[in-house]
């Protein structure tokens, strides 16, 4: 079986995904007899365009000059070509504008519109428009899928394919790498927070701005899918309550250390309300991960709490998490091993 | 949509599992419009039979005295009646027989033969029999499925089909509870083996003959059927390396604290070999659980290690993931939401 392939962003997560196309055609093709053909990708000022398919060992060998290719289209726009793109998957993987979901929220719809199912790595048109998208997926039959969106390939969302004969009453989470880093550095060293935070920027761990991290906005938005798609809830990212972590002091985080507890950025869907906050927690809960981690604890009714923990960010993983959404899309359509 | 069960053990497991499916009635009507109807429940010395369904309800109130219900059939034996029971699937959750794996094994022999789906919480038959299991069923084109046997409800097989884009390489895991509570309150408190056991047995988390536990071969079984499943290995439970935690003693543990160290009872997948033995871990690493936990850590290509962690044990508990196979069955055979 063939699936064609259109890929919107050519970042670290999209050039991770065609890395990982790569590296597992072999793998695809005799466990699955599956060939991803790759036929645009699209970035803001231009497409690499080969109908019957990309080569992908040129375009990643090619890294930033990949403009020179000879099938480089100059100033065409994924919004105005989806339509005529022939292909089976869009994979949206350009950077979250937090206010607007552009240009992401128009190529998840233009795409939709065109009856081709969608993943995304993209979160903000999912804590912005999420029903929006959701009925606009089932209207035209299609599929959307954005496990990379939260805790990147920590499988926080399909997993509640897998407690199916359960039901989710509740979620806590952590679920930005910088914070938990910054407060961790903090709690560690005793450093006040603009510290951990330049600690944070020199390792990459931080942005230049990372106001959307600190504050909590990140976060915020990813308990939103958390808790629309676990919870059934119908929440935008309006609807949390939001505090971010630079007003925490290190004189805080030693007075809760004396009384065995950690200050953690926790994101909490429960009694039908959303909050990004700095909660104290037990010193041994599964909760306190250090480092740039994330972890998501589910509160279930008939088997106490499950967690899952893992890498929160990264080119590859979050690739790994397209992969998984393709996969299932296509078992999904009916495609068997 | 109806489907007809057979329930194989009115033990905890089999008991819950009745009452899960009573609690969840409607909820199944509604969401899947599904319905489950149990219309046979063995036990060791005879079985409940009633072709059109047997009113759980009734069975629950009777508790203990099910057998004085009218439709009680002494004597019949579920290995000699699954035949006959025009069941769509068939339900095991005897005790594990960790020599023989009966009756459990011929249960689900017989079942497969008869092209009857399987769900099972007894481990045994896995562990000894995974490949004739699997190829037997794979032969009567059936689902077989497991979730149970590993952890309990934590979906640590079903995980695999969420990470299906990525490629797990090896398993550390805790999977006995009663160790790791036990080695936990040594831990914490500095008593010795058999204090810490006996306290185990007083609040019910270690059997009166612990042998299998504390010896390790509860979780050999269960890191088997993890390999197997999630590596594509095809152990069985002799090729396993297997030290228990009865030699443990309170001066070790001291020594190990005095260096960040905890000692705990791993279960280990990795480079073609399985190992159960107690390990030295970071006292701040993931898999320092305390109670009766259980951890299974998952190393991946693409994203590090990911980690699950709940409950691993509980009659409720097992059966949320006993319900989880059956959906996930039904989804399998084309059912849908």
């Amino acid at each position: 079986m063939k699936v064609k392939v259109c890929l919107i962003g050519k970042g670290t997560v999209g050039t991770s995904f065609l890395q990982l196309v790569k590296n597992k055609r072999d793998d695809f093709k005799r466990k699955f007899n599956l060939e991803i053909i790759v036929s645009s990708i699209f970035e803001h000022d231009g497409a690499l365009i080969a109908e019957n398919g990309i080569n992908i060992g040129e375009v990643l060998e090619a890294g930033k000059y990949f403009r020179n290719l000879p099938y480089w289209k100059e100033k065409v726009r994924a919004k105005d070509l989806i339509s005529t793109m022939d292909a089976n998957i869009c994979i949206e993987t350009t950077p979250t504008n937090s206010e607007t979901g552009e240009p992401g929220l128009s190529h998840i719809i233009e795409a939709l519109n065109n009856k081709i199912d969608v993943i995304s790595s993209n979160k903000g048109p999912f804590y912005l428009e999420y029903e929006k998208i959701k009925n606009l997926a089932k209207k035209n039959n299609c599929f959307v899928k954005y496990e990379a969106t939260v805790a990147s390939c920590v499988p926080s969302l399909g997993i509640k394919e897998q407690l199916i004969g359960n039901e989710i009453l509740s979620i806590r989470a952590i679920l930005n790498g910088t914070n938990n880093f910054i407060l961790s550095r903090m709690a560690a060293e005793g450093v006040d927070f603009a510290i951990a935070l330049k600690e944070a920027q020199e390792l990459g761990f931080a942005e230049s701005d990372p106001t959307l991290d600190i504050e909590g906005f990140d976060a915020a938005g990813k308990i939103v899918i958390l808790a629309n798609d676990l919870l059934g809830w119908s929440k935008s990212i309006d609807d949390v309550k939001i505090e971010g972590i630079s007003q925490i002091i290190p004189h805080a985080i030693d007075l809760a250390k004396s009384d065995g507890y950690v200050i953690k950025h926790l994101a909490i869907a429960e009694n039908n309300e959303l909050v990004v906050e700095p909660r104290l927690i037990e010193r041994y809960s599964p909760l306190n991960i250090s480092g740039t981690l994330n972890v998501v604890e589910l509160e279930t009714k008939y088997a106490g709490s499950i967690i899952l923990m893992g890498r929160g960010a990264g080119g590859l993983e979050a690739a790994s998490a397209l992969i998984n959404d393709l996969l299932s899309i296509l078992k999904n359509r009916g495609f068997s091993e």
